[in-house]
């Protein structure tokens, strides 16, 4: 149900219904969009700050522009909440019933506003010189525009677009939403400095890196004033050259306890609006805390390390690394390719670093991997989460980590069950300097289980249960389901299945794989990712010219978008009956 | 032999040597390192102009610290050669039986005056800062010097290093050894034009994007100038804070000819150093070649192409196409993750992209294929070169392509057997806007075959000899030995193999597949690539419960390094004979 049948957005459909407006009716908007950006985010979660930011530069934006034959491309979308009010879907801010039919980036396939399915940072600039060029060669004269946080321009593709956009000898104008980074608690970097350098003289600093860049610059000292912003985009409308306009903007701006605490209110799940608590609770303990706490206790006894990570703390409690060893405490920005190159050197030079990295951001340090990490067999120690299956929005799907991972040459790619097999895998990592070592960090219930090596240069693969016929790999996460298959196997066939832990996705166990087959007719696979170049995929090189059987269970080759994990498990068969019913098709072929 | 033992550099073992020589004595070294680095480079082909531009700063270098304990990081490190003279491997350049024994690029196997394997750009800054926190947390005060191109600048790594570089509250050189990339033949972007103002005030712009980054900043406008740079490297040693060293040098300083023909000369194989001319043959026809073509051909009939490369556009004829359709020519400078995602903004645009990318240098735009191309099913088309199992230096390996690419949802990648299979591809790829393709260019001996479909949406495997037992996939490159396979099978083992040309490395033709368990006991693949994650391992997951026996040929996880293809197929079992023994061993066992 609409809870504000009263609001004037109710009256908005399109962007040029806000064109007749007046001043006093578009702040009047900008209020109702702040309360539904907090009443959202209260009940499902989402990103608070950036979107409250941002709101009188979406109101102008869409008061002079026009949308969608003039182009706003959104850099990593997450403040495009605003954005989406005015473009057809309102209702998934007014209507609880429909808040999850709107998605929390910019998705084309919801609107026409919309260019680009976007989630990571450091893009924008990059596709709107690309709309640009093709927008000349197509000899159209639209305006096309980036709107970009300071926070995104430490990802160097932000630079490489900078660099190409100064190319252009036509219309691009590219907002640079400058929400003070650089007054974090900790110091970002470079960059940060020259941007606040400009902030604190209006823009008149002439160390400029846009005007460096050879590119037209405008400062605008308040981007939470609704008419002068009208103003400035008023004024650059149709602009025959490219322009960075640099916006101050307030990160939060309309709700006190965003500005206060702008790391908390960047993105939080559900939340109480009165006492800023999370709804939703927190588990008692977690493996980011005790890889910290194993951290901690190295450094206690000597060892020397480095905590890295690209812009990520929280993701790995790694504030309270930082809060005990700030010298060791190294966050390079949004900048992964950064992260790990540095690490390589690092670990060169006789400290041992660990780099904290989320498998979808990773990515974008895969040639780091190879020419840095594994070229140069670099015993760097990596911690990966978020490369599970998962209700997670598509922009953000980390499945693809095994494989882009395990296909390299040096790396070893642990994957631990339970937490003390994660702390005994990590001490190893950082005691031996022969081989880079990643560690994939299990994103499900916690478990308890004892480590049964504690050095990893060679795989010993633990079998947690000796059976026969049908041999089950459960690898990390998906222990648990590598157990309640065994059980339904034995409740619904009556066959005592081997359950077998691989400890890695990368090397095998030769011997073990070898002497499977004596008594097994059958292995089954469970990994949770991609099983396109995945876990899987080894074991049936392993065995394609055998007389075994395999059967491998994970995601196949797609995207999901927020879908549930219980639908997703039903789709993809990863429920214990789904497998056993697949595992029993072929024990009746045999 | 050592062809020039009346040489001063053959009394310089160490960098040590060289500490208490005169200018003069200096200067000779500079002459001698010139005229090596062109005997060996006519010889064996290498890099020349960087060579030739970095003497000085090389001879500087060593005469001013005290490497290894000193380091210096060679960004790219193909300009590297003079440093190896006076690193212990100065007979790699004094004698052509030793040629070989040094590698183009540095190497910590070869000498402790090297500290990383490096062979893409824009490494070195993150490398050093990397360097340079960890010597800190060391408690040791040792020199970092990072000394990196121009050209190495415009990657965004090159940026997250400077972003990173002016948080350290201690010492690092970063030498810009600036060559005057802008005065090209094409604009390069902004950050040349920055450059440049700087070259031509001597420093003293005011718009200086090392100084906005809170770097300190000094110009030396000679860097070609032996003395200036002793003296300038004497007044930075041991400086207690980041300082950019702003060095102005000739490429190819030294020998006119690379001088006047910088591109040509910027690395060559093999020449004559009276008349310049190339001395090895060049073949008559290319796929590179044809692909213009065809490109020339659609623009003409009115298709809206823009062609997108990342600084290597004598890899694929570029300069052709730049001549005859400077508008639609893009090369956005040493760049792979703006390539890409500038051209998934060009084809949500309304026109048809092609980009040129070698595979080692892609790698660095994987979270683009991924978040950008994948994500938005943006019909790009791209052209991947270099992914073949070959010669080349473990630095630029690139058969990791298959992996990487065939693992992601939504793109088709093509892999053509002939120029006309790939021109039909291409025609194809161009035509359609459903979904991204990538064409796998082969680069082996190029073969002439008709394509036998037009369309290829839908993939119709193309069964180029029907048999029975064994069924050989021959991918791309590797038709000509399916083709071999299957003339050695019939030959040694009277079996009359069935012959297959998938076309694809990604969707597979479920129906040929199945239909093959008819009358074929076993299945080949041979992928000019990696095995891990490659096609092979895509058959193997099709048939892996099934009776089917395959076999996989291809490279193992492993780097090779300048090893003879003809050496890496008897390791890899790549040669008809051993794949055909291999085969024998399995159909004894059915």
């Amino acid at each position: 149900m609409n809870l504000h049948p009263d609001y004037l957005l109710n009256e908005v459909e399109e962007p040029a219904d806000i064109k007749g407006m007046s001043l006093d009716q578009l702040h009047e908007l900008a209020d109702e969009m702040r309360q539904l950006i907090l009443e959202r985010d209260e009940k499902i979660g989402g990103h608070v700050g950036p979107n409250l930011g941002i709101v009188e530069t979406t109101l102008a934006y869409h008061y002079v522009f026009d949308s969608p034959h003039d182009k706003v491309i959104w850099d990593v979308s997450h403040q495009s909440y605003p954005h989406k009010m005015f473009t057809g879907r309102a209702q998934g801010f007014l209507d609880p019933d429909h808040y999850e039919d709107v998605s929390g980036f910019t998705s084309p396939e919801e609107s026409d506003h919309d260019f680009f399915q976007v989630g990571h940072t450091s893009t924008s600039i990059a596709l709107a010189v690309g709309m640009a060029e093709s927008r000349d060669l197509k000899h159209k004269h639209e305006n096309v525009v980036a709107i970009i946080g300071d926070g995104s321009l430490s990802g160097g593709l932000a630079f490489e677009g900078l660099n190409n956009a100064s190319k252009l000898h036509s219309n691009l104008i590219i907002v640079v939403n400058d929400n003070n980074m650089s007054i974090d608690d900790h110091n970002q970097g470079g960059l940060y400095q020259g941007l606040k350098e400009l902030r604190e003289t209006a823009g008149q600093s002439a160390n400029n890196i846009f005007k460096f860049m050879g590119l037209d610059y405008r400062y605008v000292p308040d981007g939470n004033d609704l008419s002068a912003m009208i103003k400035v985009f008023e004024d650059v409308k149709d602009i025959d050259h490219p322009i960075v306009l640099h916006v101050h903007t307030l990160k939060g701006a309309g709700y006190q306890p965003a500005i206060d605490n702008e790391m908390a209110y960047h993105w939080r799940g559900p939340f109480n609006g009165q006492t800023g608590e999370s709804t939703t609770p927190q588990p008692k303990e977690s493996y980011s805390e005790a890889v910290i706490d194993e951290l901690l206790s190295e450094i206690k006894d000597g060892t020397n390390i480095a905590a890295i990570n690209a812009g990520i703390p929280g993701m790995f409690d790694l504030k309270r690394f930082e809060k005990a060893y700030p010298e060791r405490y190294f966050d390079v920005g949004i900048a992964e390719q950064m992260s790990v190159t540095s690490a390589v050197a690092m670990a060169q030079n006789g400290v041992r670093p660990v780099v904290f990295e989320s498998s979808t951001f990773l990515q974008r340090a895969y040639d780091q991997l190879i020419h840095d990490v594994a070229l140069n067999d670099a015993p760097v120690v990596m911690i990966v989460r978020g490369g599970t299956i998962s209700s997670e929005s598509a922009t953000h799907q980390g499945t693809f980590d095994i494989s882009y991972i395990s296909s390299l040459p040096n790396i070893e790619y642990l994957a631990p069950t339970s937490v003390e097999e994660m702390i005994s895998m990590l001490k190893w990592a950082i005691s031996q300097t022969d081989t880079p070592v990643v560690i994939r960090q299990p994103e499900r219930k916690l478990l308890h289980r004892p480590a049964t090596q504690t050095d990893y240069s060679i795989i010993d693969y633990e079998i947690a249960h000796q059976g026969s016929e049908v041999a089950i790999f459960a690898v990390g996460d998906f222990w648990q389901l590598g157990e309640d298959v065994r059980q339904e196997l034995q409740k619904k066939l009556n066959i005592d299945a081997t359950l077998i832990n691989p400890k890695t996705v990368t090397n095998i166990d030769q011997q073990d794989l070898h002497h499977l087959q004596e008594d097994h007719d059958i292995v089954v696979t469970l990994e949770d990712g991609n099983l396109s170049g995945g876990f899987g995929e080894t074991i049936d090189r392993y065995y394609s010219a055998s007389e075994m059987k395999v059967l491998n269970f994970g995601a196949p080759r797609e995207f999901s978008d927020n879908v549930p994990y219980d639908v997703l498990a039903e789709w993809y068969h990863l429920t214990p009956e789904l497998i056993v019913d697949d595992i029993e098709k072929v024990v009746h072929q045999i």
